[in-house]
């Protein structure tokens, strides 16, 4: 089978958005979903000259998208290098269990590895078992002993 | 008092792989530098016309650096905003207690605010207290459901 993955081009950005959507849903994070087709297309195709913010590639069944994964490059100071993080990855619940999910995750492995990449990160959601079973079989370690802080909104407004 | 933080400039590459160095000694992670002063100048100041992987400013003293924060540019899907990932922060011992690593984080904050983050976002070490304490003061929230994975070396590259 040839590779069901691709590059997002601008006409995904209406479907883009509603499988962030979905995403957000089954992480129960919905009402932190403030985004909208104008800012996703400006952040992964801005056409101002300035380079995308993020990455997005597609998984397609039968030439409509189902899936996608979006990145951004990183860096550790540790290796110097830079890293590849995968900041979302989702299938539509109706086309699982065809290894599109495995495809994506396996399509951005490579690409770390082509540019160089010390390592590839994602997150995952400490209830979905289901998930760290999967990336525990992948050889991925999590990073049990760090714990991000985010300073966001009104709190990043008043303290800056 | 004026601010004494400044951009890092090429100069500052072998005392910011000091700073790096001394981090990672206090994170007892020493054995996970491989970085080299080649790799970060090219990282930090592309002389190929690439963009930079990461930014660097510097705490002086007296002329001197003696702390740096390192930081790039992440991506909420959530938020279709950027974000500013803060990947290092370091002071040296003996010249802590003068404000200087709040004046880094300050710093990066105001970035944040003028280039449309968001959100800023670092990571603590589960142990180092004083600085969850501190983290806390700012109005930082630590995300503990969320646990970073990591697919890295070897296992990176076996995968792929």
């Amino acid at each position: 089978m040839s590779s069901p993955i691709r590059p997002a081009q601008p006409a995904d950005v209406p479907v883009i958005l509603r499988l962030i959507r979905a995403l957000a849903d089954y992480e129960r994070l919905t009402a932190e979903v403030t985004a909208n087709e104008t800012r996703l297309h400006k952040s992964l195709f801005p056409d101002d000259g300035s380079a995308p913010m993020a990455h997005c590639v597609i998984a397609d069944v039968d030439g409509a998208p189902v899936g996608f994964a979006l990145y951004f490059f990183n860096y550790s100071t540790f290796l110097a290098r830079p890293g590849l993080y995968l900041e979302d990855l989702f299938v539509q619940p109706e086309f699982r269990g065809r290894g599109l999910g495995k495809a994506l995750l396996l399509h951005l492995a490579k690409l770390a590895n082509q540019r160089g990449c010390g390592r590839m990160e994602w997150a995952v959601l400490d209830w979905n078992q289901p998930a760290i079973d999967f990336y525990k079989s992948l050889g991925a370690r999590r990073m049990k002993e760090w714990q991000v802080c985010r300073l966001a909104g009104e709190a990043l407004t008043q303290y800056a």
